[in-house]
């Protein structure tokens, strides 16, 4: 498994040890509290009944996959509470290659890293289509792409790293040909809280019976530690799925289950809505000093990353560490994202520490 | 995958909808108390700063697998805290079959189901060896069935469902001939605090390079719904396993890891004493009332299960059935753990009511 993931860990690291104060932009991790009722969740499970710290349902403790179920507006056989959103995306990822469609995976270029790994651990290969540039899907590239030998086509929308959002319809044209193909769709949507555009539609509305959508609260609830997620397979697919959930982790853990299931019900659009405002500030101060420093980039349109190119100056993890070094801001190579960016570089907005965070780095490109 | 898992939920589900009072010897939940401690690490947690809410290392908090290298006298690098044992096994197992070592897996008749429904979906094929009379591994057997084609092989000791504790000397003579053929060994030492024999010894003590031991605190502290396990890999394989479980679950839930490091550190052996007290009560309670019922048994030497064989009645589900509403006692098919015990019925010993089950059973078949 070429897996890249010691490159997370090795600027993290990189950025831990080196002389000065450095701006950590790195990690996806929510800087900003989670829900009070998560807090009030928690413990209250602490002090249940000995009983409800046993198993719970394999798929998921039955209130919060009928929350889940309402929420998505899907019948709750269809839900798989999972180990995060990771666990989702292996299960669906998984679900096309367990088959006898084919070992083709098509993914977009700029790829999060971790589905090429997953592809790689079960035995696919990867095909990698380059979204536009301004990375929103190239669905006629990408069904291109699509043939009798595709299993799986993975789309992440509000997208990581590059915040497009995708149009509904452009999505549509990838699931209708990827079902001429017999591939199934796994349609990553963890980041569905953060569509700045208000554009943003769930590939649910699409009711297709090849294609499995992702979701979790890792984000949204800012927890990214507590592992609760989810994924909603087509009728006829959900029982395998359900059965190597079970064989691979019996089921999700159940304080988290618990307390998830309690923010579900007691947080109100408000907490969603400050995090997005938040989200906005920051990415209109930091392309504000991207445009001072004279980088390309997009305004992203979801999600809460920044990727941004500077002439010169190529997304590489020597660059990466100049960058620590020199201006005290730590970022990701876009070389970790495929191969489309590898002249760019990954900025995560969640930081209190964004704004100073631009203004090092236009100091440093600033003429 | 033909995975059985649902005759579980069957027979439970049978039970529950049963007119008259069913005791329920079926499911595998401590029904007794967890370490207080685990209770104050939850509630503590729930107060805790925000970024502790955030993605912990992937392979375990460094406090909590620390100390279970500490316990296990292993280094702390070759532990990876999983989801409960079940994806520590599932690790284990994935390793062996990710390599060249072959697609053959021996696994020990009667088995844990989830061992073959793993071994499925791994794409490996199963080769079952039968265990001694008494539960005992048949170690002779075991090695004759052991060839080059032979990639893993899965002991479980304590034993779920004959509760035998295997000595370290057959154990040892399973090791050394799976590494002559290249062959690694998942040792699954989950009912490790559940030795009423006080023979056990943990497959780490052999130090050999192709062993996998995996256990958790699932049922040593009452929580099976958390899902904290581990498993501790030999240095050479253990990066890989790694990989599998950051591509899979990213990295255990951190309350529940936290809740559990608690727990280690302010529980003392009188808890663990107190659980074995208990079920060696209803252990003697059991079999002395399977004596007056005529059955032939075993009494365990750990975990907490008894297989018990009633003259004429074999353990089908039509008879589990038939002593749900004749009886009020549900107990597990034989059938369920393979081909050997397919005349036998597995009872949980895992409810204060043990005794009053026993009871029933004898009236039942008694003369």
């Amino acid at each position: 498994m070429d897996y890249e993931t010691p490159q997370f860990f090795h600027v993290m690291q990189y950025a831990a040890a080196a002389d000065g104060d450095v701006i950590d932009m790195v990690s996806g991790n929510p800087d900003w509290e989670p829900p009070e009722a998560i807090r009030d969740g928690l413990a209250d499970y602490a002090t249940a009944d000995a009983s409800e710290f046993q198993y719970p349902p394999s798929d998921g403790l039955k209130p919060l996959k009928t929350e889940i179920a309402d929420r998505r507006q899907v019948d709750p056989d269809r839900v798989i509470v999972t180990n995060g959103t990771g666990e989702a995306n292996y299960l669906g990822m998984a679900r096309a290659l367990d088959s006898d469609r084919g070992d083709e995976c098509v993914l977009i270029d700029p790829v999060y890293p971790y589905y090429p790994g997953k592809v790689s651990m079960l035995g696919g290969q990867t095909t990698l289509v380059e979204a536009n540039r301004d990375g929103t899907l190239d669905a006629a590239a990408t069904c291109e792409a699509i043939d009798d030998d595709t299993a799986l086509v993975v789309l992440n929308t509000p997208n990581n790293p590059t915040g497009a959002v995708y149009t509904i319809e452009a999505v549509k044209e990838v699931v209708e040909t990827a079902a001429d193909h017999d591939a199934l769709v796994v349609v990553d949507e963890v980041y569905d809280h953060f569509d700045f555009s208000e554009t943003f539609e769930s590939a649910l509305s699409l009711d297709a019976d090849n294609v499995i959508v992702t979701s979790g609260v890792s984000k949204s609830m800012a927890i990214t530690g507590f592992r609760v997620g989810y994924a909603i397979f087509p009728p006829d697919l959900v029982e395998s799925a359900k059965t190597r959930h079970m064989l691979v982790n019996v089921t999700t853990s159940r304080p988290a289950q618990q307390a998830v299931y309690t923010a579900y019900r007691e947080t109100g659009p408000d907490y969603y809505a400050a995090a997005r405002d938040r989200l906005t500030r920051r990415v209109d101060a930091f392309t504000t000093a991207l445009d001072a420093a004279g980088a390309e980039y997009t305004t992203p349109d979801g999600a809460f990353y920044v990727l941004a190119r500077f002439d010169g100056f190529p997304g590489t993890m020597a660059n990466v560490k100049t960058l620590v070094d020199e201006a005290g801001v730590a970022g990701m190579p876009g070389a970790t994202f495929g191969t489309a960016r590898d002249e760019w570089l990954r900025f995560a907005l969640v930081t209190p520490r964004a704004e100073e965070a631009a203004e090092r780095l236009v100091e440093y490109f600033g003429e």
